[in-house]
């Protein structure tokens, strides 16, 4: 089957693919959202989520790069393509994908699992980032809590270059994630800076939380009553600060440290 | 004294100040770079930079939160502002400054120096964030090898929220900076994914070089054979692959929990 061919920005499905990439809302009443990239959308599919339709440019990207899949293949000329690109990619690829809804339910918790929560970290791209080292770490889940951008951001998504979809993500209240790590027995470390030890010093080799708030103002109160441990990280220079994605890593790696050695 | 209104886009201090922002080239010539952000400003200034003039928004910005300096201070409408901010920031203050050289003969080693080293690092983003981590971590001093990006760059100031003011920061060759690491007895760790040891099972109590390729490409053979030690971090996930400034982020963390433990 010849694959449909578009060479004109005004198309309705390029209208609507820009439309998907622009609104939050659109994305949610419509339950598809856009994976832009190679490595993105080959992460996608490799891990099972269903792919709506792939637009490509054949100047630019080599389809049968992909797996073979049933969605719908649209060849774009590389003009639209400029268009529809978010970044000023040049990767040529950009699908419409099925989300998934993951649950705290549906969390696959295994022997001793390793956890992020992130409560209240706005920006897409810091994560994204969280998402990569996550991966890297392989920890079991990330769980974001009262978010303030959908999971499916595009942005959050291309710094996540593709660990949105290798790591299970939850959206959720932080009152929902306090009751399920309980029940679950889950050690939750909080990361602040008052009244906290080195993270280094604390255990790290059974089923751990990392809870981390935001840069400006940190952990609600209900986080810290909550945890098991409070852990900070020594800061030694004169800015007093780290991103929240750097942040994060160290303390996982410190995990898989202590979980390898 | 009271000091100049600038309510014109067009005005020519306004002109040099944006032309500045957007060339490397005049910025090397007329040794003056563009500082903007109320935190940056205050770190320039705190690091001992001189700085030649400051632009800022009365609006915005309270001029008596900054050290009294002999500057020249320039006050500009809010309109003005806008359209001289670099990201569309709120922060309304923006300095010329003249930049330091710093060379690897000035970089003051004391004892057990911990330096990172970048070799070919391209994004002054990551390079920025690589510094935040570096001032977080006190290193002692941070060396760009064959730099693509000058270390005054816009973007780079702003992703390193300051820290290229309070970080020995120093741009020269390979062969440079081999060289002096070897004089100074300095351990060459390389992070590399083959032929490399877990990081965690690595010393770096004492004097330690941090050196990091690009995330596509790594180090270049020079460096693999300068090692004293090539180390890694396990990459347990799908994606196989971390941030550059995260990798340095969790290795300068674990040579600071050697030496604090």
């Amino acid at each position: 089957m010849d694959s449909l061919s578009i060479s004109s920005t005004q198309n309705p499905r390029i209208k609507h693919l820009m439309a998907l990439q622009q609104k939050a809302q659109l994305r949610r009443s419509e339950q598809q959202i856009v994976v832009e990239g190679a490595r993105e959308v080959l992460h996608c599919i490799n891990a099972g989520f269903k792919v709506i339709t792939i637009f490509y440019s054949p100047e630019i990207f080599d389809i049968s790069a992909l797996p073979r899949s049933n969605c719908e293949l649209i060849k774009v000329t590389t003009q639209v393509y400029e268009k529809i690109a978010y970044r000023g990619s040049t990767e040529g690829v950009i699908a419409i994908v099925k989300p998934k809804q993951v649950t705290l339910a549906d969390i696959e918790l295994g022997s001793d699992p390793l956890i992020v929560v992130l409560e209240g970290v706005e920006k897409p791209g810091n994560i994204g980032a969280v998402l990569r080292s996550a991966d890297a770490a392989h920890a079991t889940a990330v769980i974001v809590c009262d978010p303030l951008t959908d999971l499916y951001n595009p942005n959050l998504i291309r710094s996540s270059i593709g660990a949105i979809f290798t790591v299970p993500c939850v959206a959720c209240t932080s009152a929902q994630c306090i009751q399920f790590l309980k029940e679950k027995k889950i050690n939750i470390l909080t990361a602040q800076l008052q009244d906290s030890e080195p993270y280094y010093n604390t255990p790290m080799r059974e089923a751990t939380a990392i809870v981390m708030g935001t840069e400006a103002t940190g952990l609600t109160q209900a986080w810290r009553q909550a945890a098991t441990a409070h852990i900070r990280i020594p800061m030694q220079g004169s800015l007093d600060s780290l991103n929240v994605s750097v942040s994060t890593a160290i303390l996982l790696f410190e995990a898989v440290r202590q979980r390898l050695t």
